[in-house]
């Protein structure tokens, strides 16, 4: 039989980069492998993709994973919405596509849809039910749509940046006369 | 002559992880390499690490890539201030390390020095040389110290979900009725 490509890997390999990079398997990375290989897909073959997530809980893990945009190189934007949704978009006319996680046929999947709505507890949907069942479900859970990017497309310019009077060390310059941490608004002591 | 180890690879896997993750060999980020590798020997064997960042540029995939935390699994915390440095601590006692580039230290390696603070155009420093130079010195354009983090330590929760009555899916309930999306605040048509 025929391995199953998903992302350019075989399913074991795509859990294992998930597992890495990670930490654990989280069900919703697994998802997110689905996502980013569908809308890989649906782009072709862009030069220089972009991601929008919709969410900060482990949907970016997926983008960084299984795409070229990274949270350090400003090619993925997150939006603290609690959607578990993302678009990846061509860098170049914002043209793209958003997959996201459909309720009404994830109903299909009790299992996705109860531990995604959070309707039963962890202890009663162990680990490996739930993957077998979002190996099953693959796209058949997931909508898309073409989106055009009109916002949080644009690459952050670094700012001006001052060196700090008081450590010395190089700091935005918005921020003040010196750094946020000089001016006790730090987060150590 | 036996390899040298940084965060536990060869040098150049390190890079090679860095170009595969990252998309390019960012100078920013094998500093960041020398930067985590430093600060994980000083934490030593630490069960769960946390990570706060200082600038969103670049040193958030060092950390990604050479640390367990990620954005996605909510143990990396990045704060907007510029600031080339970074803070690895101990999850449970909140004690650890802060590792920033030291300016002063790094006024006796010119090419850093001009680099970071974009004194010389990037077509008269070329990124070989630049790199030459980063991996000469190594930890001398570091300081470190200790800290006791006593904010942006805490894993979000995650709020109250809802289903948005006009697109269907699940959001975060605090943004009102309907999603920000349908509210009209959306990135896309």
């Amino acid at each position: 039989m025929e391995k199953m490509i998903f992302c350019g890997k075989p399913m074991e390999d795509l859990v294992e980069d998930i597992r890495k990079f990670h930490g654990h398997i989280a069900p919703g990375l697994v998802i997110g492998g689905f996502m980013v290989d569908w809308a890989l897909e649906l782009l072709g073959d862009i030069p220089k993709i972009g991601a929008i997530v919709e969410t900060c809980r482990c949907l970016p893990d997926a983008i960084q994973v299984f795409t070229p945009c990274t949270y350090g190189n400003g090619r993925m934007k997150i939006l603290d919405w609690d959607k578990f949704a993302f678009s990846l978009y061509d860098k170049k006319d914002l043209k793209g596509f958003r997959v996201w996680l459909d309720l009404e046929k994830a109903r299909a999947f009790p299992n996705i849809y109860n531990w995604y709505m959070r309707l039963v507890p962890k202890k009663d949907l162990p680990l490996e039910i739930l993957l077998k069942t979002i190996m099953e479900a693959q796209r058949l859970i997931l909508s898309s749509c073409r989106v055009h990017v009109i916002a949080f497309y644009d690459e952050k310019k670094r700012g001006l940046t001052r060196v700090c009077p008081s450590c010395g060390e190089a700091y935005l310059a918005e921020h003040g006369n010196s750094c946020l941490s000089c001016q006790g608004k730090g987060y150590y002591t």
